[in-house]
Order: structure tokens, then sequence, then C-alpha cells
């Protein structure tokens, strides 16, 4: 069931409705599930009801280690109160071990790890199919500034950190993710804060003893038993979804 | 058993003998228990085996995200093989929540969730009671240079966020720790790594849902039950203890 109430905006895997006060809207989970810039599309029930609970748990994790994020709560088995941002429109791409598009894109080998982390950015525009870019783009466009751009890779590498250490505990490799933050209008002045969600459509995840992928790619590359891997996501997180909840 | 040949330095908790190549030590985790400044003490049996298996498993750990250690690896149930280091003689605390001696030298309340996390610096010297110091002290001492305590810094966070993350995976509190780092000669210069442990006996650790001490506050505060949090420590992160090391 949707929230009653015109859409705001619809993406690929969630719609945004106006929250019940100012300054709210309400994120709601779809269980469509796109990939290779919507070339390839699907639907799969129940993935948006595990993606609620897992990044409803996710972010005030991270918000635990002092990472603002835009998380009020979830309302139910497909929403959640979000504070309203304007969107950066940067995909923040953190890279420990490379996986995906990378190694076709640089030639690298799929589950080598990167000397170092890397932080890559793409400009979030589904007409031009995401590109790659560089600090100087986002600062040439204007789409951020050089503050706001040392703000977010500092916030990228705290994150990336601690869901390392998050996942390891559960026996899980964090490979690689992506993120994006918005601006929160305060009172004072403008913050940068975590927005949209961190799940197992957005991070690639590989079981450590079986590197099986427990992630989106069980979906892109026609592996099956995508249901099956994020709901043992949401198991070993200690995050319990009720058993009639997938098909709300 | 220890190890045979003289030992080169002995602590309250380990002992360091000659490693097997120039550069290594030995080290050797007793069952010892002391706490304030050693006018508590006692032995509890399989303490120092579950404090080597539990560091084996962490320092590697934190390895994985790029922090230098000077663990190679664990030999038996109370040997690790480890690099020489010239221990740096600060103790560094990292403080998430408040507990323990900072409640009653700052007059903060046990369980207090600190604004901002909070890295301070003690003396490592048992005859001073390891007083607690700032970085004027330690510069003015010549105990490190402001371009080591900036990389030790650097490093204590991002094993602190790292560490938040694994522990909540396993519904556990990172309420504070206690890290030591070396210098390790090169041969083009010196580096700054991770020394000595991170087990239960420098960790506070707390249940997330039950509150419950899961740390050295157990001896501390004759709580009991020391060897049982210990080994549920080690069961969550997975690590396997065998039933007959305990008593080896």
């Amino acid at each position: 069931m949707s929230p009653n109430g015109q859409p705001l905006y619809e993406g690929k895997a969630k719609i945004l409705y106006p929250g019940p006060e100012d300054g709210t809207l309400i994120q709601y989970f779809k269980d469509d599930a796109t990939a290779f810039n919507a070339q390839k599309k699907d639907s799969i029930i129940g993935k948006g009801v595990l993606n609620n609970y897992i990044s409803a748990h996710l972010l005030p994790a991270v918000g635990e280690i002092g990472i603002p994020h835009h998380l009020l709560g979830r309302m139910s088995h497909r929403e959640q109160l979000i504070k309203q941002v304007e969107i950066i429109p940067i995909e923040v791409i953190v890279r420990n071990v490379a996986a995906g598009s990378i190694c076709k894109r640089l030639g690298l080998e799929e589950g080598e790890k990167l000397d170092e982390t890397l932080v890559e950015f793409c400009l979030k525009d589904d007409s031009l199919g995401d590109p790659v870019i560089a600090a100087e783009h986002i600062f040439a466009l204007n789409k951020a500034t050089p503050d706001e751009l040392s703000q977010i890779v500092d916030m990228t590498l705290r994150i990336n950190d601690f869901m390392q250490g998050l996942f390891f505990g559960i026996g899980v490799r964090l490979i690689d993710f992506k993120l994006e933050f918005g601006r929160l209008e305060t009172e004072e002045d403008i913050e940068i804060i975590l927005a949209d969600e961190i799940s197992p459509d957005n991070c690639r995840l590989w079981d450590v003893s079986t590197n099986e992928k427990m992630d989106k790619d069980r979906f892109r590359r026609d592996l099956g038993g995508l249901i099956e891997a994020y709901s043992e996501i949401a198991r070993r997180l200690g995050v319990n979804v009720p058993a009639n909840a997938l098909e709300a």
C-alpha cells in the first residue's frame, strides 16, 4: 500500500511523498529492481520491505558515531519518515575491493583488494547514465563547494570504517557501496547530512567464508535468491522483519 | 607453559621473550589480573588465553582497513609472534561513553554518552600511576613528536569507528578502550604501528540489550563471571577457542 497523496518524486526503487509536518517526507520502498541504468528491470516481492528495515537499522547505527542523517524513523513495512533535504546530485561510491563496473572501466580483476580505499563520484543523472566525474567537475558544474565535498568525503570514510567493522562482525565483507548526501537548512546554516538508504541494493556484500554475493548483484547477474540473501543480511544484523511483512 | 629463554620484559598481564628471528618477539599472555595500578591482584585461569585469541582476531581485522600493527600471528594458546617495536610510553584512551576513572575525575555519570569521542593520553609509568597528560606534556617531555601524535590520533579514531561497527554488529557497545603504539624501524624510515593488544582487558564492552559488562570491570568490581564474559565475546566474534585451551 502506498501512502495517500501525490508523489513528490518517483525514483527507480523509492517514491517520496509529502510528510506529516513541514520539513519531513515519507520515503516509500518499492519492489522494483533495475540495473545497468534501468536497461534491466523486474519486480521482486519483498525487496523494498527488506531494504526499508535494513536501512532503518543502519542509518541510526552510523548516527551513533556522530554522522548526521535524514532518517526520523521507520513508519511501516515500506515507509520511513525522513527529513526533507536538497539532494546533492552526486553518487558517492566507496570501493574497498574491485567489483562491478570499475573492473571493465579500469581493467581490474573482480575481488582484487585496492591498495587504498577509493572514493569515486558519479553525476546523479539517469539521462546521462550517471557518468563518473572528478572533484574538479563537481566544482566546475557547481554541484557542491570544495568545503561541502570535503565534509562529504570525511563522513564517507568514517562510514566506511564503521560499516566494514559492522559487516566483519557478522561474517560479511563490505566490498563497495554508494551513498547520497543532502543539504539540510537549519536556523543558523546549511548542514550536510547522509540521505537516501544503506541496504543490499547499494552495497556489495560477500560472505566472508564462501564469497557468496548477498546483494543486488544476485539480480544484476541473474543468480536468483535475492530475497533469501537480503533476509540473511537482516537476520545477521539482528533486524527482525516479520514473516508476513514481505508481501505487504 | 612459558617459552624458553629469559624474559626481556614482564608487564602486569604479558611477558615478552626474544623471538625466533631478529626484529621479532614472543608476546606471552598471563592469567594475572590487576586493577587500580596493581593495588588489586588475582589470577584468573584462562584469561590470558582468551585475550590472546581475541586480540589475534581483532588486530588483523583493523589491519584489513589499513592500520599497521605488530602482530605476525598467534603461535599457541598463550603466545603471539610480534614485530619488535620501540613502545611509545603513552596509553591512548578512547572514550565514547563515560565509564570508569573519568567519572570520578571529571564528575560524569557512568553511561553518559560524550558529546564527542574523547581521546585521552596517560603517561605509561606504573611508578607514577599512569597519570593523565595532555599533548603539550607529551611534546615537553619528548615522548612523541607532533607528527607522531597526529598519526596516532588519526589511527585511533579510525580504529574506534571500525571497532564500534564491529561490536555493534555482535550486539555489544564499545564504551571505551586503550591502545598503545610503537615505532618500527624500516629501511627507509620509522613507522608508527599499533602494538600491545585489543581485548576485553583493555576495552569496556557492554551488552547492547542488557548493559551487562563483558570486560575487565567484572574483575575490578568483583562481579564474577569474567571467563564466561570473555568467552561470550570470543563466541560472538566467531573466534573458536578450543575447550581444553583455557587451562593451557
